[in-house]
């Protein structure tokens, strides 16, 4: 999995300081995570052939996570695009995009496929044969999703170089692949085991913006490699913080440190502080592995 | 009047090519003329003071000339906002913000002032004692109206040095106002015409987008000092601007020449041309005074 930030500012964009956007590649799958105002730019930016973009998800309908996805719709529109995009999203959001197609006399040339969130607990909202998609219920003034993104790997993936080595013919590599043993040409007996790669760990990235402190989620993202998770303030404003159902570096780190993730990053910065330096310190009391959200940062997961 | 050009670009913004807004100052007064996504940062970005904006006029609901409105609104209640936003525009427009504000759980700390515009016939929707403001009814895919925007000036300033030369008292700077003659120290009568500046001519500045070449607005913007009018396209796509309702920059032109206006400002331009220089070249073949509107471009009209 491949991570780019594309804002990462709480509120209200400024320039080169856009609100919360992500996009996630998952093998060949192209994922935008919640849409903040201006993000086509940032696409345009960062250089993303963003046209691929196959499903969005929109953890709450406060402005700064989803005022640039109707221009994005109407772009993928202008651009010809022909492939259906989903979106899954709190409901509203469907009557407020059907609305605003009306209003400008617009047709979509694609099928835009709604998947309504309403409920407050844990739901699998997404599933192929590459990954997966489940909600996180978070704790915000309004009803607000994080999401969980897990990666498949195929179990029995061959080694390429085996077959040349042993000169396997398919019939072979058949029986190989549903966990038989197999006859080599010289008459011996190989174990199924020796062609198999040790299938790769899944991958894991939790999402969650915007919420309060809240450690039901420590549940939901256990031992994930990646979490996102907000921090709007510093704790020199907790009571902010617990005022707006916001988080501090300190609150998303204690998360991280007691749901044991592999890293931690935080964004959704209040415009009010400067520098985001000092999220990055008050975090590392709680937690090590912890960087910040940044414009264009990329990560792999 | 002062414009300053925030957006000239048609259909979807593209990295530093916005779309359609303009700012108009007159006098004191800060007025918004269509609002594309991302107008928000371009305020920022030419430095404008945009708390003070007092009126906004959207022309219609095509996306390129509104997504940044809901955006510009929220930033506003977010920046504490106290003063009334004057916001005119077609049916819809309320219902749709009132539809985000419900869904973000948001109230706003002013008030926010629709003046919904139905009507196909020239209207004046606003008229106070600095100008006046008449509808333009142009010829779209949707109910589309362009803008008259018109100065008013005091007619009766008293020039500063006549008051010093002929060491005036407060009674005759009344009487003067009032367009009487005064009896001088010296016993003479004075004519009240020498004491009076000849009062500036009014100013007018038309916004015309969008619209199909269309006649019928000539009546209606007849002499102004400035007109902004879009030309989506070149002659050599005048199939594709009679298709969508657009206008040529001969279009654009013959209407500035047959309007006798003061000077031609084109700007929507389509995102399939590289440069814009073939906009000036076309036009001028039918009108001298043009320009191209560009981002952050600023006109003294």
């Amino acid at each position: 999995m491949k991570l780019t930030i594309l804002g990462a500012s709480a509120s209200t964009p400024k320039l080169n300081k856009h609100t919360t956007s992500q996009l996630l590649k998952i093998k060949n799958h192209l994922i935008l995570i919640d849409c903040g105002e201006g993000i086509q730019m940032q696409l345009r930016k960062f250089k993303v052939n963003f046209t691929k973009i196959s499903h969005i998800f929109i953890s709450h309908l406060h402005g700064d996570h989803y005022f640039g996805l109707i221009g994005l719709i109407s772009t993928f529109r202008l651009l010809g695009r022909e492939n259906d995009l989903n979106i899954y999203a709190p409901e509203g959001l469907q009557e407020l995009i059907n609305l605003q197609l009306k209003l400008s006399g617009s047709w979509l040339n694609y099928k835009l496929i709604f998947h309504t969130l309403k409920s407050k607990r844990q739901k699998i909202i997404f599933n192929n044969e590459d990954f997966i998609v489940k909600t996180i219920p978070l704790n915000h003034r309004i009803y607000t999703n994080g999401f969980l993104f897990e990666e498949k790997f195929d179990e029995r993936n061959i080694y390429k170089s085996k077959i040349k080595e042993y000169k396997l013919e398919i019939i072979d590599i058949k029986k190989i692949k549903k966990g038989e043993d197999i006859i080599l040409k010289n008459g011996k007996k190989a174990e199924n085991a020796i062609f198999i790669k040790k299938s790769k760990k899944s991958k894991k990235f939790a999402f969650c913006s915007d919420t309060a402190y809240h450690e039901k989620i420590i549940e939901f993202i256990k031992s994930v490699d990646f979490l996102y998770h907000e921090s709007t303030f510093l704790d020199s404003h907790s009571d902010l913080a617990k005022k707006t159902k916001h988080s501090t570096a300190s609150d998303a780190a204690k998360i991280a440190s007691a749901a044991n993730v592999g890293k931690l990053i935080l964004g959704h910065f209040s415009n009010r502080y400067r520098s985001q330096d000092d999220f990055l310190k008050e975090a590392k009391f709680h937690f090590e592995d912890v960087e910040l959200a940044i414009e264009g940062k990329k990560f792999d997961i």
